[in-house]
């Protein structure tokens, strides 16, 4: 066992994309539990793109200068004096960008190794996957035969969506950026039909693939890409709003504002944040792991090794949007 | 009774708001019913924001250049060859911007002028206190307690929106333009509290009136404004969308979107189209005109006179934000 903790700390708040000089790497030594405290060994960091959103100073409450960075990420108990997280337990928690951290269990869940590879837990059995299933099933409600759109198709939120709506006997169609995403949502995913929005224009393509308007919309980029959808609604369609990664680190958003569309097709737009249903997650999860084990559910997981030394390069790696599924950095 | 028909006919598409030239004052004889028709002497032509969006050409169906434009009004039937309608008859409907109108009773609802004056119904009685009607307690489903902001307040839906909350138990604040107005609606309509737009930052000032957050707006304007309520919301808030007088004469939209504050605040933005409750309207009607009688509800409106040939100057008022309470052009 390492006998330091390397962490990734917040050293200056970015403007636009983080560059290296915002970050800073420390070495502490490895924290050891107190009472009522457990120690976990990290395997896996979630990449996420509300990242951006953790740092910025607009964000209610922002990850300090200095502080270590907030992520979600799975690992092993290494140390406990916790009456219910014992040595050898697999983990998921907030756990930030470090190698080892000290918990008290508030916000920890327990992981069945047997069920899926550990880093489907930050994949399609992990935050990204219940926000898919809460998105379309608890916020949007979808009903069979509607037609689903979704945002971000090839990363880890958009990719779950898709399958998911056709798991629920709905048409899928889904926008990513660049062939070799569309062609593995269609081909590998099974989505009905695919957008690739750097070389066509979205709402043309809509109104190709979904003629009959878009019922309901996952998005998690914002920007053109929902002012595009938002001219092509049907009649009483719900979008859902689980983040704007296109807008995260614009300093200024401009472009025509799309939203009037809502009142003409009789819409609506709804945000939401998937904690808000952790009662149901153990049951999501069984559904989720359920689907994965009989084939029917793919969890792809774009898996960069470098450890925390990697992490800044790893989400502009994620900004740039190289990904293809959930992007996640392995820790040694 | 006059024996001609003078008409306003749009003669050019406008970018931005429309100008003089932009329409064509025309003169008809006056039409006489065919079987199944009716003829309308009209009184009172409502002046609305959506007029705007009517005459676009990125509208579903605008106005075609020499048509007549389309208009709310209310009118006395003065001829009539139809077995539902007779002559004496007091009636709302789609007539256009003319003196006369001939129909076959489609879309047209027969009133009582012993009820109201015949102008309120196009304000309280009117597709303006529909609108604030059902947007409140059909789409918002408002609560008794909840803080509810309306924006355009003086105006013909704002201003019944907001009394509408304070008849629910709710609390009202509005935004208008001007001191006149803000007086108005805390004075004569008992809003607990206006913000002035053009002289306070509008995000600062819910702080102060909505410490609480914002549960509920009815947002006819849109633009900026809607943007400062978006950093304001309670969790769980609605958002209505009736319009977006702001939006209507821009060629572009500039500024931040704060639409991702829906995220945050798990709220939810909605379209409706008032027509959409039309079975409704005997029933609304009934309770806003017992409102009116019982003093609780007031129906203001700001008539105009000159005519049809003062159209085009009476919509640039409109966008000009100078009238206070329904804005409404009577026909002589």
């Amino acid at each position: 066992m390492n006998l330091v903790n390397h962490q990734v700390r917040l050293a200056a708040r970015p403007s636009g994309l983080p560059k290296r000089s915002d970050w800073e790497l420390t070495t502490d030594p490895v924290p050891a539990p107190g009472p009522g405290e457990f120690v976990v060994a990290i395997s896996y960091l979630s990449i996420d793109p509300a990242m951006r959103r953790l740092i910025d100073a607009a964000y209610r409450e922002p990850v300090a200068i200095g502080a270590v960075m907030e992520a979600g990420a799975v690992g092993r108990v290494t140390a406990s004096e916790h009456p219910r997280f014992a040595v050898g337990d697999h983990v998921y928690g907030g756990f930030g960008v470090q190698e080892f951290a000290c918990s008290d269990g508030t916000g920890v869940t327990r992981l069945d190794p047997l069920l899926a590879p550990l880093s489907a837990y930050l994949g399609a059995l992990g935050i990204p996957g219940l926000t898919a299933y809460f998105g379309l099933l608890a916020v949007a409600r979808l009903h069979e035969g509607e037609t689903v759109v979704v945002s971000g198709a090839a990363g880890g939120v958009g990719s779950v969506a898709g399958q998911i709506a056709k798991i629920s006997r709905c048409r899928a169609i889904g926008i990513a950026g660049g062939p070799d995403k569309c062609r593995w949502i269609v081909a590998d995913l099974g989505f009905d039909a695919a957008i690739d929005y750097k070389s066509r224009d979205v709402a043309a393509a809509l109104r190709e693939y979904a003629p009959g308007g878009v019922d309901v919309f996952s998005d998690n980029v914002g920007g053109e890409i929902l002012d595009a959808v938002l001219t092509r609604l049907a009649r009483g369609a719900r979008i859902v709003l689980s983040g704007g990664q296109s807008q995260y680190a614009a300093q200024q958003v401009r472009g025509r504002a799309r939203y009037l569309e809502l009142i003409a097709a009789r819409a609506s737009m709804a945000g939401f944040l998937t904690p808000d249903y952790a009662s149901r997650y153990a049951q999501a999860r069984a559904e989720l792991a359920g689907w994965l084990r009989e084939g029917r559910l793919t969890s792809r997981e774009d898996i960069l090794q470098g450890g925390v030394r990697a992490f800044p390069d790893a989400l502009l790696k994620l900004f740039a949007g190289q990904n293809i599924g959930k992007l996640i950095l392995a820790v040694p």
